[in-house]
């Protein structure tokens, strides 16, 4: 018993590490899919995000998603500030698979996802202190609020039928999906994006960097995915482990041959955020689906963001990276499928899904929409054009990431 | 007894993830040893690898592999399409060290590193799409054949003196490395690598990238080495760790030494080929050697690279990255050593060493000659000269991989 | 028992292997931090010390640091050449928490580190033969002989009030502070840090590669930090991920905070290096301290850099990467922080802290000024003025990073 309960804490905390490393996977996506003129600026966000996840979340946010006993079904608990140890904290009398601890640092390494999936979106142009205002508030208040929706216990886990959300399609990708969706629509497109004679594309500047970036989130997801188990279940993460690598595999084939038939070029970002969204697509329901399922659903998550890619910009919603297609057009798929695929298929569940999409779309609507609005009409929230056009490395920051090379222009 | 079985498990899929990311490696090696105009067509191939091997592997490979009873000795077997959960296959039951979902999704993970091989030799001049074509066949059919000689309990396995390869100098790395050797040979060398004043050294564009990748690849092969003992056996892979760490360290100064002596400079991607050569070398034997012994290994294994790229680059057969001689030669050189160093040792092991390399060079060479030679008699594996000067980047996939800086030229 | 054993045995591979890839980490953050025409240099160097520290440690860093009985109290204790299996070396008979490949494998990983600190000190100057000869010496010799007077039983662990050093704020971390600051004094400033007009900063070259490498180290850190408790107890374990997290978190913050408000800028060097400032404060007292205790630490860590990095330009002690002021600095606070701070706290701990700090310093001064000493007015330390400016790239290795980008100039 207290070995069992060693080997699924030590699972836990290994995959604490792995979902850790995302946040270099974010990062290194971000950087590379913009231009180098913002790259420090970038770097900048996605490093400081994951120290405020960290600190917010032992501050409020674990105690806000996690408030305890009393608080089932609701919409909102609080189990006050800071971290306390409750009684057998290290053993399984706290739970068969963690120390409280490993419980908090495990959700920690999710809660900072959030504000880095908005980060890529409305990167290139966004002032940096309101954007760090913003993930303040997102991280330590927004996400964990929504969290408790489900994974604390609240009104989404109440229902007759449960929604269900594995790992976080919904709970984690969607909520950032959302915060990205009403920033970039609030912020404008970046300058040159739209003109009149149509959308530019406007080249990611170090593409290793994004394909690093895709590497290092698929990695961290086996943290993501397999650590939800929440114990080292040999027959349980191994299933994920496999569904999750099968979906992202579809991904990266969906997007690759849905892309090629629209642009007959074999596109790199495209396979990259293909793979992304397989993996976006399988989170909700890792453990549900079966291997051929999982094909599906990722195949159909990469061929979906060719066409989201392609709507946004219809749209002028300028996403620099794609992280409204991967994570809000991905997360909301992949939610939806588990109502029609694996165990728990139906259209109880079906509706039950949709309900969490809605429920939680709305709450990240309103509360973003509130605070990038009120930060647009105060302190406001986008750089001035020359610091645009400059980029925003020298003028935020007064350096360049890359000093000693020469720039194309 | 359901403890140790989750440990081992447990143990099996972290090293499953680190052999995953050692793809990662693999891609950023090869991006950072070639020209930076065709870095976008390597990390694409690099890419989109991984996912055929996974996809393939579940589909064909994995029950090409590991066809199961009555295939004992035999040369082939299938035990049908698709994956299929046998009776107890989440316990130990299924085997004493992981479950059938883990046996799958490690084995799935060395599937695509044979054809990850091919793609570095043949780098910088082959089309994509007869390249995906062949590594789709070599990775679902090849790889798997070969594997089963060995670790299917096929013929290599029912010897009198068995054919030994611990984690697959052999059944990996020279399958991957014949491949390689025929590719490169086929496609004949780049443009301007050997001219009639002699050889011309094209430098790779980014070498941070290269030793990312050695870096990545050596954090890799703690899984890949030590997730061979299948168990997490205290003493058994704890050995493999420090065999596997001596040989790549010791490969390090192999290369070092005699690249020094031959040409009088402190070149990095020669130490960087020496700890890959010393890694491959180990690999084999990395259970069955002492530590002076895999210090002995590694060391002539990074030595021998040196001589073996001067050696090709004699014989006009241009590999870019050096994968023919980290691979092939590392490999030969590391099964061989089976047969003269550690518990092993001995004429009939050396001997039955041999037989299993010629056996399997015979049949890739074979397998991966009639492929290629195919091909390009009929849609060509070459692309057009001018496209091969003005970098694939450009035209087979219509993006830079760093479009913000200004190149050399 | 057998199953716990197999359990710790585990997690101290899996640290190990964290352990390995901060290598990749430092090479990364040093690289970044520096110019472009001393990348290859840099690259070199990180490659082969690791190299250098399991080879020097498997012959005679090991039984120096940990003699045996015996030498408990002494300074200086060896327990002859090689390694050697001791009875029951893969059981816990050796040791509740490891097999001997494994304490063996795991320390040795931690040996690389000190002369990796130093490197970074010294860099874009240094003659590579003689810093080669520097890291040998001080990675066999200097750093096992200091390890042993604490984690070897040594003095400093027999002290009436014993020095507590967790995971090596002083053992590993300031000993190579020390030989940074000893190298970089003895080499004198980069051509052109300090003119006449004042201190000119000479920024790195890449910035997305020095974040990569602060994200390895955190990353690594987990193992650095968690592997020190030399098993894999629940409650231990995961209580310094969490003050490991928090301090790396709280020193982004530090340094944040007051490098803005000394230089009004958002400056991601200064973010980066508050982040190692954390983990290196933290590491000395990483199980003893609560969350809020290890956020002051961390907090307190970053902030210190600032100031120390201003400190040393003010005494024209060059340091490209911020070396010393992270892992001297920050490794003497966050050893004399046990005393302030945590279970231990109080004047007896802080004195003995003090008295292990000093002893530290005083070793590791007088064992590195007498081998750069010796070296400078021998063979010499640097290079010469012309091989400094065009880049140690070309003079000594002969070949360039990035061949295929224009620099600046």
């Amino acid at each position: 018993m207290q070995d069992l309960f060693t080997i699924n804490n030590l699972w836990m905390m290994v995959a604490t590490i792995l979902v850790f490393i995302m946040h270099l996977g974010f990062a290194s996506l971000e950087a590379g899919l913009t231009r180098a003129k913002n790259t420090v600026n970038i770097l900048f966000k996605n490093t400081i995000i994951p120290a405020i996840g960290l600190l917010t979340y032992a501050l409020v946010g674990f105690n806000l998603m996690y408030p305890g006993a009393g608080f089932e079904g609701s919409v909102f608990g609080f189990a006050g500030f800071g971290l306390s140890l409750p009684e057998g904290w290290d053993s399984s009398n706290y739970n068969e698979g963690y120390t409280y601890f490993t419980d908090f640092i495990f959700q920690a390494m999710f809660a900072a996802t959030a504000a880095t999936i908005v980060s890529g979106a409305v990167a290139e142009r966004i002032k940096l202190g309101p954007f760090i205002f913003f993930s303040v508030l997102y991280v330590a208040i927004c996400y964990p609020i929504v969290g408790m929706w489900k994974w604390g216990g609240g009104f989404l886990n109440t229902l007759d039928t449960p929604f269900y959300d594995f790992a976080g399609s919904t709970i984690v990708h969607s909520v950032g999906g959302w915060g990205a969706l009403v920033g970039a629509f609030l912020l404008g497109p970046r300058i040159g994006k739209y003109t009149e004679r149509g959308m530019s594309a406007i080249p990611g500047h170090n593409l290793p960097l994004a394909t690093f970036g895709v590497f290092l989130l698929w990695f961290g997801w086996f943290g993501f995915n397999g650590g939800s188990v929440l114990s080292a279940s040999p027959g349980a993460v191994s299933k994920v482990f496999v569904t999750t690598s099968i979906a992202a595999s579809a991904g990266a084939f969906g997007a690759l041959i849905f892309s090629y038939l629209k642009f007959k070029s074999y596109d790199i970002t495209m396979v990259l955020n293909g793979i992304l969204a397989g993996l976006v697509g399988i989170t909700a329901g890792a453990d549900q689906m079966g291997v051929g399922e999982s094909a599906i659903i990722g195949f159909i998550a990469g061929g979906l963001i060719v066409f989201a890619v392609v709507f946004f910009d219809k749209v002028k919603i300028d996403d620099p990276v794609g992280a409204i297609s991967v994570h809000l057009v991905g997360g909301v798929w992949g939610t939806l499928a588990v109502g029609i695929f694996g165990d728990l298929a139906g259209w109880g569940q079906f509706y039950s899904q949709l309900l969490g999409v809605a429920a939680v779309g709305f709450f990240c609507v309103l509360f973003s929409g509130l605070i990038f609005y009120t930060l647009k009409k105060t302190v406001g929230i986008r750089v001035d054009e020359r610091e645009e056009v400059e980029g925003l490395d020298i003028n935020e920051h007064g350096m360049r990431a890359y000093p000693d090379f020469a720039s194309k222009d």
